[in-house]
């Protein structure tokens, strides 16, 4: 959802209009301050009697009836003495008013109907352009006054709203079908991972069917790249300072863990991969005959976030990278960009993100210092990027003060199943690595030149996509992706041996089978493979036997009889042509 | 190559030779010390004037000149100033006279022919025994006095001895050879990896060729061990201090880094990965219907070694693991330890290494407080280990003291292609960790039991196997192993299109391919196939455009005309049945 002034606007001058209601029904109400939020609102109160989420509608009712009789806001200024007298033994406003009058200053009111309020202002210029259907009051929270735990608790009113009706409705439907897509919630039911308290925060373990989940994505990737002659590498997890002096990371990046004192010397958790490509091509000497080289490697990074911003495999401290360095001549970076492009296209289109578009991610033009490298790169490398992207006929749109340290990039915007949007696959160019690194090639002349580096993940992360594809698929995963491709369920112990011939083939073929034959009762086996989502089943027993035609199901509800091979082409084709449905949403 | 007492007693008596020879060509020689050692024996000496390896001839002849002069060594004792007297002017002697000395006692001194010399004793009880063809001088070196660097340095000569003339020429031949294979120097050669100063001792990097051998092998047990029901899981590379009090490894593993303070937290870099999957294992509950489970994860650990002894890919700080701990009913110990068996067999086989025994590693029945356990418990488990490996049928031995605190175990000795030893496969039972760990299921009578671990590791190391692997197979891997599998050298610019289609052609059915349209001449493209080892390559000219055929050639220059169907069927054929001649030594 993008956010633009006019929607902030209109926002803040519903949270104005939220207080108006709450006043009149509450009149005892203390008001403090009430800002417009990425997806709507809200205003914090101290109530004379608490409130709870039973008592929204009422508001939410008696805003609606207010709307209409609003015009749009006046504003008007008043000295402290007679700013406080509005507000009396409201000591929020007051603390507020002494603060933003302290050099004798006035503050300003706005004023909208019979309502007015302390305010700085940002409010929608035509009140009637608000749809009184394009908002809704969404929960009452606890909120520290101005965040600050020795303070007060104050009531909090969260408030959404969009630009029009179906906007708001199309976030509730998002809000609410993410909940039930929950990838934590899943990661659960479906035995994908886990968090355990003795191994720390954000350092998520994966049970077996999410081992193959991941191992399944990375390797899709991998070889996707290697058939379009990208090279694997091989480099470890923890490096020497000085690798990170070279590269300018210990002083431009701050997400690094403390280091470890190994013999003489501080060594690093890797948060980044970058100068180990470096060093690996600068240890062979390199003709222009051989470029471009295109190193990948999918390895784990360790960066440090907020233990309180950790979120299942969205947000980890341990991020596994398909990182790959392209070293190429200057003149061929379009060709090697282009290259990528198609790639992530062909990736992304497999797990059914069709709908996307690029962020061309700029310098800020204002703080030109926070980046390495001259004026003249930064504008070659920006408007090469430019040209590619326009070439493609892609959506895009530029963005200021997204670009890497060391160089702009190509940032892709998925739209997932429900609409949400997630910034994923990165292409990244780099005219400063190479010369911090001091790379060389010797060009057709026989001279030494400079290759550019391109950086590039297609997933971004294994976690946090894996994340994002439970979600998308609501643990539906496509035949090809799924843990387990098929149970076969023997009805009683003597259809065991016949049952275990039937997985054993489809195993040979390299399809992934759970063969269960444990002592249980057919229901529960059956139940268990609908609860773990498993794209089909069959089940086997004196019919089948007999008749040498299986009954097939698949979590949609689908029969069909069919012989083994039958089956077994059928799994196969399925399995290569990554066929699948969405989840119907 | 097996040591033993007696073969110990002849190196040290050739010690006291070597002194012998020595004091007869350099009588101003002060002698010091001279023991026994793992393949031979050294003495070291303060000379006159330096002598240097051109010297070892004339001192090797001299000694087996006296050899037959001596009779067996006899024993007499001094007191410490006679014993002074003995060595004239050596203050190395006096130092340690007068250390033996310090309360009274006497020196012993041992004779033989006209060399005596102050000795603790330890020689060979019939000096004919000794062929004067079984040993040999090997080196001059320069050695502190008792290995101090603030004493001065004296000149040690090291000699080699073996019980037999055959087993000495083989220990030569083994040297030389493996001077020749050295996997640092071919891991060089063939681009397969690297040390870089900046990253840090003991952390290798891999280049392509080696990364694509290393997740060759991995793949290989990967797919294997899966095959027989093992599942994949993921764990990171770092952990909370408390996970290692929990496990013991903190108070009794000494090889971890030191912690990085995260949050309030001391972190591990983890050193190996059993309570992960303990941990893992204990956050479902488990019933006897599902067991055994069978949890596998190849996976980077990081481990102290002193810098000092570092080397290549055979000791390594970041050691990665094809670990593997099944979790079963005691009473099935039995059945899954003999598929690890089968396993073991199976993929070795793969890799020509068909000679092995098998270490049975037992408890030190004269000290049974070192372990943990009940006697009954490790008599079980031991005559189930050792029931096991004489069903085999394999050569076997076994070995007091060598098991781990928590359980007996079996160590896999092979032998590689020039003979050389090397301990690999490990399968350790385990009953202290899931007591340590509280693991549970739930049994047949519906109470809970703990299960029993067993630890197992096929390869040990990728990196240290992939040391031997290199040195076993001198760089000329079979071709299922091989980076680059052919080549396809197209012999000028108008063959390209025709030598691209064959290339595509291969790599479509997943052959590693070279395809080489670089603009060289066709004699350095060739001679590039043959340097790299490479098992295959084809020159594709106007010849082999017209006629369809196409020319291979292999590393051994073996030639043969087929078309392409043919070359493919044939390379494929190869690939899977993983067929190889050892490299002829």
């Amino acid at each position: 959802m993008k956010n633009n002034e006019n929607l902030s606007n209109k926002r803040h001058s519903l949270a104005h209009l939220l207080a108006a209601a709450v006043m009149e029904i509450y009149p005892n109400t203390k008001r403090t301050i009430g800002p417009a939020i990425d997806n709507g609102f809200y205003f914090d109160f101290e109530f004379a009697e608490p409130i709870s989420d039973a008592d929204l509608p009422k508001i939410e009712k008696t805003m609606r009836k207010i709307l209409p009789t609003w015009k749009n806001f006046e504003r008007f200024e008043l000295g402290a003495e007679e700013a406080k007298k509005e507000y009396p033994n409201n000591p929020y406003k007051e603390e507020l008013i002494d603060e933003f009058t302290k050099e004798g200053q006035k503050v300003s009111f706005y004023k909208s109907g019979e309502y007015w309020d302390l305010c700085k202002g940002g409010h929608i210029e035509n009140i009637k352009e608000i749809d009184p259907d394009s908002f809704k009051l969404d929960r009452v929270a606890g909120a520290y006054w101005r965040g600050d735990e020795k303070n007060k608790m104050l009531t909090r009113i969260y408030g959404l709203a969009f630009d029009t009706k179906e906007e708001l409705e199309k976030y509730i439907y998002q809000k609410e079908e993410a909940k039930k897509r929950d990838h934590r919630k899943l990661g659960k039911e479906l035995e994908l991972f886990t968090n355990i308290d003795e191994i720390g925060h954000g350092l998520p373990l994966f049970y077996p069917n999410g081992a193959i989940l991941r191992r399944t994505i990375e390797n899709f990737v991998q070889e996707t790249q290697e058939s379009l002659g990208y090279m694997p590498i091989w480099i470890p997890h923890i490096t020497k300072e000085n690798l990170y002096k070279i590269s300018g990371h210990l002083d431009k990046y701050d997400a690094m863990y403390s280091p470890m004192k190994i013999d003489d010397d501080n060594y690093y958790l890797k948060p980044m991969n970058c100068p180990h490509f470096m060093m690996l091509y600068k240890t062979i000497p390199h003709s222009y005959k051989e470029l471009p080289i295109r190193y990948t490697c999918t390895t784990t990074n360790y960066r440090y976030e907020k233990s309180g911003e950790l979120s299942g495999l969205t947000r980890v401290r341990a991020l596994t990278q398909d990182d790959c360095h392209i070293f190429c001549e200057p003149e061929k970076i379009k060709e090697e960009i282009n290259v990528i492009l198609k790639m992530i296209e062909k990736v992304y289109a497999a797990f059914g993100l069709k709908d996307f578009y690029v962020r061309i991610s700029l310098r800020d033009s204002k703080d030109k210092s926070k980046y390495l490298g001259s004026d003249k790169v930064w504008e070659t490398a920006e408007n090469a990027l430019r040209d590619i992207v326009k070439n493609t006929g892609w959506r895009y749109e530029e963005a200021e003060n997204e670009a890497a340290f060391y160089g702009p990039k190509l940032d892709f915007m998925f739209q997932d199943a429900i609409g949400r949007e997630w910034q994923l696959s990165t292409v990244q160019l780099d005219f400063n690595l190479p010369e911090r690194f001091e790379l060389e090639y010797t060009d057709k002349e026989g001279k030494k030149s400079r290759p550019v580096v391109i950086h590039r993940a297609v997933l971004g992360s294994t976690e946090r996509f894996m994340g994002i594809m439970i979600e998308h698929f609501a643990g539906n995963f496509p035949l090809w992706l799924s843990p387990v491709q098929i149970k076969i369920i023997p009805v009683r112990e003597n259809h065991n041996e016949y049952a275990k011939k039937v997985a054993d083939t489809l195993k040979e073929a390299n399809i992934r089978v759970d063969f269960d034959d444990k002592e249980e009762n057919l229901g529960s086996k059956v139940r268990d493979a609908k609860n773990k989502k498993m794209p089909y089943w069959v089940v086997i027993g004196d019919k089948e036997i007999s008749s040498g035609k299986l009954a097939l199901e698949n979590r949609n509800g689908d029969k069909s009889e069919l012989t083994l091979e039958e089956l077994k082409t059928l799994l196969l084709k399925e399995i290569v042509d990554k066929l699948f449905s969405l989840p119907t949403v």
